[in-house]
């Protein structure tokens, strides 16, 4: 296996985009990209897209045809939330194979206005989840935020306080969905929607891409003096647990790709300089510091009383504004967040930079099942 | 690159499952792929699922969970027609990259009784071909089709052999999806559907899944003695031409196909023991004939008159039945044609073997548009 970079990010404000289509919003992330890395379509060997709700509507061909129809490899992907970020996992294994020197991963959605009971692929008829209804998103992550009340102490209050960091990151990023900041009363006063997230502790529906360029040691020479290295690329599903059928265990997904990753890329979690991780609702971004371990069990709570997932903490966590500020339009979000970590390991963050960032995580769960960690290195 | 070989294939019969799902079905030719090669799930380290239909539904993830949920890397893929080939190729990549030593390709598709006018990714209203009608399939090919005739003076009765000649290989293929002959004469009365193809010149809908289990040198030895080799997987889109707009060319991509798998596999036409291509028409076979060099511009007819591609002449094509026989249950196609590929080239192919099969091309064409060739040696 060869070394990967990425020479080149790209990405739309994510947001309404009722007048574009998803191939267009697609394109726009697609030449940002090339623009950023100062490439042509032409440069590029194989495209992959990544999008959920038009898995099936050729839209990485269509991509093409919009920049340029050059008759490369195209092909696209879905693997529920991880779907960005396993296409840009294919993209460079592309590369990584030998077979190709540039690549590129495409992630995009058009969610509109749908609500947030979009279950997944736990919920429905044919399971106990789906039957109880616990199977919907907003569920599953309120019963395990409660979880990690019952059995460490922590409080409403230690949840609602993620929000409030992530949206005060959000003010920085002028591609966040929302750029607004909101009191720790603003989140605990806010409507529930499944205790003990209130509607801010829940990422927003909407629409947005965002694409990566990927290539060899060799071929980026032409291209950048400032590479970002992929320094371990994980993905795993689901393995057998005896879980609770009430309860579906939305940590051990992601502590297996973590073991993995850490292993792999010989970095650890006091190595990293940043994470974006995927704060679906408030409860699943501090159930993730100690999946990640950030933290050490139970200890999330006081993680996040003590500032040190902030900017200015010792391990900024979703300097971007996360999901539930940045927004979380499906298949965009796992590009989106390699976009965060490329830029911030460049020193390009603006008012949201982590000084002196050399190693940061981009991580994504998909129930249903899908988990992807990505760590890349200055 | 690694070499990557194929290690065991699985297919169930095409035809109609309406009490079974999609996953269920995907699992059965999984199982059977194992076993075919004397695995077990706990060998395989990455599995990518290939559906058109239901692309977001996390087939990929739910097949493992009935075959067995050991937390491997799981995606899923979709690429029209060329879905279930595009899968294989992901898997093939997984191995020859160094990054797996044993990945699994499962292509499933559930149509039911769907009519045959699923237009594809070129129609639609936002093309020309999409309101001219012309970019529903039956009429893309029909067109293709009168081409030929105007340019080449092929006939209505060459493209109607072609249907005798694939119902004719069928009835020695148990897992088609029909296993009767037709005569001249029924396939030249039977109901126009878009000239010249009639009824039985056009595949039929149906449901099918097939797996196929891939393997580096290393890890086949436990398992088989008669490894198949992929001697070079090529994934294409449509390159820019300036085709006449009511007229998609369906000739070009497969064309570009076929010249790089050539190169780069070292095989020319020449060398072929028999091929499975894209007969979604009887009209799109006699074209891919030239389109694939396995005779000149314009000669396609004559090879047919001349039983060239029969079973017993010199380069035997679609002797699984082929679309038009055998079935196109969408995103199964692609890995069906490996599934015979492979049998053919063990030798196992009973009654429809092809005597002293040493290379195998499989071809797909998907409208919107992939192209993949895979070349496979015994």
């Amino acid at each position: 296996m060869r070394d990967v970079y990425v020479v080149g990010v790209g990405m739309i404000k994510f947001g309404r985009y009722p007048d574009k289509d998803v191939s267009q919003m697609g394109a726009e992330a697609g030449v940002l990209a090339l623009k950023d890395a100062g490439a042509s379509i032409k440069d590029v060997e194989m495209l992959v897209c990544g999008n959920l709700f038009q898995a099936n509507a050729m839209n990485a061909q269509k991509i093409l045809q919009q920049i340029g129809q050059t008759g490369i490899p195209a092909l696209n992907v879905s693997n529920a939330c991880a779907t960005g970020s396993t296409a840009f996992r294919e993209a460079y294994i592309g590369v990584a194979s030998g077979m190709y020197d540039a690549t590129m991963a495409v992630g995009v959605e058009q969610m509109g206005k749908m609500g947030l009971l979009g279950g997944g692929a736990r919920s429905g008829g044919e399971s106990v989840e789906g039957v109880l209804g616990s199977g919907l998103m907003p569920a599953v992550f309120g019963q395990a935020g409660v979880e990690h009340m019952r059995k460490h102490g922590t409080t409403a209050e230690h949840f609602a306080k993620i929000s409030v960091k992530n949206h005060k990151h959000s003010v920085h990023n002028p591609l966040s969905q929302y750029q607004v900041e909101v009191s720790l009363d603003d989140v605990m006063n806010a409507r529930m929607v499944a205790y003990p997230n209130t509607l801010y502790m829940c990422c927003p529906t909407g629409d947005g891409a965002a694409a990566a360029l990927l290539m060899s040691e060799d071929k980026l020479r032409q291209f950048t003096s400032k590479p970002i290295k992929v320094a371990t690329s994980v993905l795993t599903s689901d393995p057998y647990t005896d879980r609770d059928l009430t309860m579906p265990d939305v940590n051990t997904l992601t502590q297996n790709a973590a073991k993995e990753a850490y292993e792999k890329a010989g970095i650890g979690p006091q190595d990293l300089s940043l994470v974006e991780l995927h704060d679906c609702f408030a409860t699943a971004e501090l159930l993730h510091y100690e999946n990640l371990g950030l933290c050490g069990a139970g200890e999330a709570g006081r993680m996040i009383d003590e500032g040190r997932t902030e900017l200015g903490g010792d391990i900024p966590v979703n300097v971007s504004g996360g999901l539930l500020s940045k927004g979380h339009p499906l298949g965009a979000t796992g590009v989106a967040n390699i976009y965060e970590i490329v830029t911030q390991l460049r020193g390009q963050g603006g008012a949201r930079q982590v000084e002196g960032a050399k190693a940061g995580l981009a991580h994504v769960i998909g129930l249903g099942s899908a988990c992807t960690i990505h760590i890349l290195t200055a």
